[in-house]
């Protein structure tokens, strides 16, 4: 179900049926020295596939680039403006509502994309009313997260590279892993972190916002498989919603 | 030579030493019944990276969102338009100097992306005049293309899913071709297309422009092969240019 | 300290002095029946001018609209785009740089904002990278709420017009609050709310997230006075980094 | 009438009836020794709160931050540019629509804010028609300015911080007036300042552009109740107008 | 003095020497049954060449579009927005900079255009702040035009296709005026004009604003000869200023 | 049929009848030593002028600036840029379309502005569909100038101040070819100006990019009239299109 593997005459009516479509969202952006830079590529495109795959929708090519202000001076880091993003993405989401699409699915690899993607379903809200459109950033996983968990978090709202996110790399995509030099590395990130404009570089050399070798692929799949639940439930529900009656 | 494959403990150096950044530029668009949307990303992806190898340079991840004004009506094509395209070339690039590139190529395989690019270009020829911006468009191609074609061309500019096309995508990806589906259909374009705003739904109602069953693999090795060498040739002038003396 | 009460033959050795302006900024918003519209202002207004009496700050005149989308629907809110804002935020803190500042302090009353906020922040950090800008919204109030709070919190971000907010007002603008129409009113929010937009009056019709009738100016005292102490630590530290020696 | 001070339960009536919000809008700009910076706001905000009660409509909390590109120079100044304030502004107006008002009166005390409220009015008249939108700047001054003036004008249509705006300040807020500082200081402003972009300090050191000692609230008086004739009477005339029939 | 019949080889010298570059601008508006459309373009036009004349300075082709929004529903008027104007005069600003010039003079014969010249000056004095730049719309005419007036003004600001106006018409360009039909009509405008968007059709059907019938080419020539002089005396002045010393 | 000298009592029956309005649109730009800096604005002009008269069309005002970043750095060149004049020529459709015309024709004499003309026409297209928009620059001259043309051309898409255009003057605006000035200069290109920002200085000196020294009047006849054919061919077209049945 990758729309830009079939062809224009036959997909018209696949798309009536499918409804849905996904696009993964991503980054390349430093993620220590055990985990790709593109790792929130490669996380937002599986997920993807495997959502598209349990709900019948179709998957869209990924954009890769995202807005990594945080990380931008750390050797490999893409960023692109939250202004671009937003353009391009509703661009991307009136011509799926175009194309017969009536759900939009952004399925984010990486946070710093979460203000761009909330403020472009924002403004599709207005333009497309008919479009359903979402941002998916790891639904649903707080409790689970907190079981599998046995590093503690360095911050309340970002983990990068650390117990948690190589474990959904392992669970995932372990092929782009390397184990060997997976680190520990838990920063003291202090209130002002929160209040001030605070490139990363201010409080840890290696990106790596925790225990990296406490990661497997089990607590990977214990939150993903969760996520990916919450994320199927949501789209499925949405589907009926928007069922065309015969 | 991915640079989302790499990661950031290594990637530094590695950067010094390419130099040049390799960006695949396509678009989601219709291409008949023998060809996939996805055709100018499958292009653009995979001639980047033959000549990431044969330059010894970076390639990016695909960009696959490009402006496809002219079949946006097309079932399946997604339009983005030259603003957000502009605005996330220029952050590409902006970024792309910060880490030390000096050479940002453009590989595009979508002639509706040509202004986007080339704007982007002079934005960034004023704002990091030291990166030196290339956008490639089969370069190189004309005399070439004249030699093997055997249909005649329905435009002066366009070439699209036709025999030229074709030919590209089975030397380049013929796994995604089905000639038992290639078709002819040469239009009677007019003067006027050039002249005022022609959605393609106008003259054709295929996307085909041309004659598509006279496509070979070996046609378009002839034409790509040469357009290799000219990007090939350019990419080592330029960084023969910028090597850093020691 | 009130700036705008100042004339300018005198301000200028007082700026220079001062080192740190603060701006309160809140928005006019629904804040349920026993607290008024400009809820956010008020509260805005009367920690920046605590903070700028502990500081030795200036404190500028408030900033009285802000980004309300999840609200606008109610009676009586009045909502700004992100854009204005950042705009306007951008202006101020370029001005402040000219006029002397080197600590520039956006004090806010309302959540919405924070995006607003952040991002005019950055821009500002590219601009005039001399000027330390902080954006504070509650700062260090974590656990000292989980302390207070006798209700259960309906969100793990949003907490609105509820028992911690209505206790904020007892304490700091009591004149305004009617505690004789406090309502519990504890919606259930939901996963989706976070992952699509979500105006509030999809799960409420109160605009009031939580129990106010729990609310006292002591629980409102705890918090906001260990914000404060927060807060007032961060200024004092900047002015002390910043300080030209003699 | 502060719509600020009503709560959200009780507000909508009350806006039906209103018909009219008033937005006090001025700035933070140097007004020599005797007057302090905000002496834009203090003018703007007491007659809103003036007219509103006149006419029986709300008053908007002020927007303190103007257009000072002339005296930007001088300390204590804030300048905003008019692409933030036309942008704010619209945004306002086209809230306050939403939620039931017909009439939207923005009460300038700046000259400089002029071309941004003429330019909004301007946008809202084409996004929202059925809003009427006024921008007041002293209507209907004319002649009795003339009658009650002692000393000549330093330029057409500047005044500033002289016999006119600070018998304004003595009678809406004379406790932030220090007469015992009141200057004359009459510059030459010559035609260039009309035809070239020209920061004040070219020509004043003081900001003051007049005869400040001459200033007393009865002139203050006789011209701002003759403007506020003008203003209420143009107000009521809308709300006869626009007044829905039971 | 033509700088477009000039040709490339010869012109680099004469721009040294010149200095300044003459814009003449106006609009394509509603001037009445005796004067065409293109009047304030004619106006510009040959006021600037005669400028250009007696300074020894450069004319350029005339910008013959303006902001018309009080008359873009009259018959004929061609209305450009202020973003508009104001970014095409930037551009020439900055290209005359790059070419050599020192001194940009907008001459102007339309009074719609005069918030987006001052607008544009402003953002020259920012970008390239060693050309000089002025913006001309009939300076120094104030005293000579109370003196030649016969008929009473109908606005303090506003002029058209009236005595004065036509007056200017019959003086430079009278092949174009038809006195014959040239008509009184002077309307009641009124304060409201001032305070509300106000589109001329609410107080005129003519466009007329005053009594024509009374021009002659002799007032005509008293004010733009007084005017001239003074526009002449401002631009050798800042000649003198920016010589270069030998 | 001079839009800008008609009156605006008689112009709108007139526009009715003529449907068409026809910009002419050039630059000014060096064209070597034999042409003056505006011959792209005096081709656009005269060419305007012909094809008005031959469909009884309108011809208005010509705008005389354009996107000349390739020869911005030549002696006289004034560049402006595609997003200021896309702005303004939208602006002039959207005001033609309120006026009557059906039909907008933009005849082009330089061919930097093709980019910012189809961008214009496609906006419109979006914003007033009901207007037809043509963008001309020398439509159908492909087979006769390889007939006419003696020297070789340097490049596939430029020409400039060579055989041909040159020949365009001598035929349109003799009165300003100085041909004992003329110059045979044909640099070699290359592939690399096609895929990088690549000012025309790099390979030329001149700015004249082949032999004018061959041109002759009868050249430009053969050329221009056959496109005048073509464009009075499409224009009389789109009227029939576009006439209002009885």
């Amino acid at each position: 179900m990758q729309l830009q593997y079939e062809n224009s005459f036959d997909v018209k009516e696949k798309i009536a049926r499918a409804q849905a479509a996904i696009l993964p969202i991503g980054a390349v952006e430093a993620h220590g020295p055990h985990l790709p830079l593109g790792t929130d590529n490669l996380l937002a495109e599986r997920l993807a596939a495997t959502l598209a795959e349990r709900t019948g929708s179709f998957v869209l090519p990924t954009l890769p680039y995202g807005q990594v202000w945080s990380l931008r001076n750390f050797p490999g880091s893409i960023n692109v403006s939250n202004e671009a993003l937003i353009a391009l993405l509703s661009d991307i989401g009136e011509s799926l509502f175009r194309q017969g699409f009536r759900i939009f699915v952004m399925l984010n690899g990486h946070l710093g994309n979460a203000t761009a993607l909330k403020e472009a379903a924002r403004k599709l809200a207005e333009q497309v009313p008919e479009l359903k459109v979402y941002y998916f950033f790891y639904p649903g996983v707080k409790e689970i997260t907190a079981q599998v968990r046995e590093s503690s978090s360095s911050h309340a709202s970002y983990f990068h590279a650390c117990e948690i996110e190589t474990s959904y790399m392992l669970y995932m995509a372990g092929e782009h892993v390397d184990m060997s030099r997976a680190i520990c590395d838990i920063p003291d990130i202090g209130v002002e972190a929160d209040c001030t404009p605070t490139p990363w570089e201010t409080f840890t050399s290696t990106a790596v916002l925790g225990d990296a070798t406490l990661a497997t692929s089990e607590k990977g799949r214990a939150i993903l498989e969760t996520s990916l639940d919450v994320m199927t439930h949501i789209v499925n529900d949405a589907k009926k919603r928007h069922q065309p009656t015969p």
